[in-house]
């Protein structure tokens, strides 16, 4: 029997070293890596930080943008033996928050496509729940459609890693 | 020796699993099952996912409301056998900061009712520290009040889980 | 060979008692102990939170200030058998935001500071990237310049705990 996971979801804070700890998993799951990226060029503060993530991943990695349509770009790009990088759910949540889409309905396609692909999978999220109440009604969607879909997610997947300052900790499956 | 918690803190983000987490964690300790609510519906979103945690709860649990008092309903309804699910605690310091209370008198008084109760006791408390400091005042003082009154209570409780994304990890007893 | 760690990075939340964790830990390592205090007393609010945090250490600590060059105290004052405790590094960040400098270079010069002394070094650092994005741009920055500081500590330092409600977890070396 094989017991190394094949969908691992990477939970972190901000600035807390989850992409690079997701890549490194990435890269020992295999050779066929695909990056896909939900981020969106607005500004030039995220335009910086998408170029800093790019120079990190060497040459041995293709990428493709799925900033609205994640679960399809799944379903289009999910083959056996290949690595899909996911990163990260947050600004695919945000994109689509932003785009006045269902999120409750994105997530369960979502879902749908990660049970459904023949790919192995790594999921980058931010965690946001542990700070005060958002003033605004916004955030607090954002927020609380965040944390259902990284329950879903979590409940579905083989592996979840918690980062905090660039450590990881396997919280699924449970160390005792 | 039995070596099963009696008193178990359950902490977690928003929208993190720990309420169902906790519920789980009861339903596990025992068949004499109530709920202490310390949520008030004042807007619909609250009314909302007032209802959708009560449609959680199975036929098997009973409900008190405790949006003020918690200590006397611990006090009150705390018998042999029983569980007592308090969900949340958060809920109820925010509930004596909009009355004005003393909060650190309130958290003492609460220490006291659980380390008294004959019963079975789960505790569901929301992390809310782990973000920038807030710019209100207020925000700040309830920020600390939460911080104190978890630390309290986990030196005190047989058991404090931390819930990520529905995933549980047993912070004590340490796992090692 | 000796396993006991000489460099421990203390995370947590707001009211997390990390401090006193950190404080802990520190005393179980030496008998020559030096307190380094980054706070400033701008306001009452501070003035509170230092005395508090001061009442708690015994007669066996002596304390220095240290608001902006951190790691010229770590270096003025680190001698072999010394044990450093530095709370904290986001008052310290802080201090030097508000300052104006340049926080990466800062970073580094701590990260060599570390590397170099001879002493025992244990740092606390208040976690600040689990909740939603910040609306100003400063807050951004100071979120980032603290992520990007304690993975760089965290790399180097013999342990890592995070602190959640008063109770430790040993996120480096790992359980398993």
């Amino acid at each position: 029997m094989d017991d190394k996971p094949r969908s691992i979801l990477v939970l972190g804070g901000a600035r807390s070293g989850k992409s690079r700890h997701a890549q490194s998993l990435a890269e020992g799951m295999g050779r066929d890596r695909l990056f896909i990226a939900t981020a969106q060029a607005f500004d030039d503060e995220m335009r910086d930080r998408i170029a800093r993530h790019r120079a990190d991943r060497d040459a041995s990695w293709r990428t493709v943008e799925a900033p609205v349509d994640l679960p399809g770009a799944i379903r289009d790009h999910g083959r056996a033996e290949r690595i899909l990088l996911v990163d990260c759910l947050t600004l695919w949540l945000s994109n689509l928050l932003l785009s006045d889409a269902d999120l409750d309905a994105a997530g369960r396609s979502l879902v749908r496509a990660i049970a459904e692909t023949p790919a192995l999978v790594v999921l980058v999220g931010n965690e946001v729940g542990f700070g005060i109440v958002p003033d605004n009604a916004l955030a607090r969607r954002f927020r609380d459609a965040a944390g259902r879909l990284h329950q879903d997610l979590a409940a579905r997947c083989d592996a979840v890693d918690l980062v905090v300052a660039g450590i990881a900790l396997r919280m699924k499956p449970p160390a005792r």
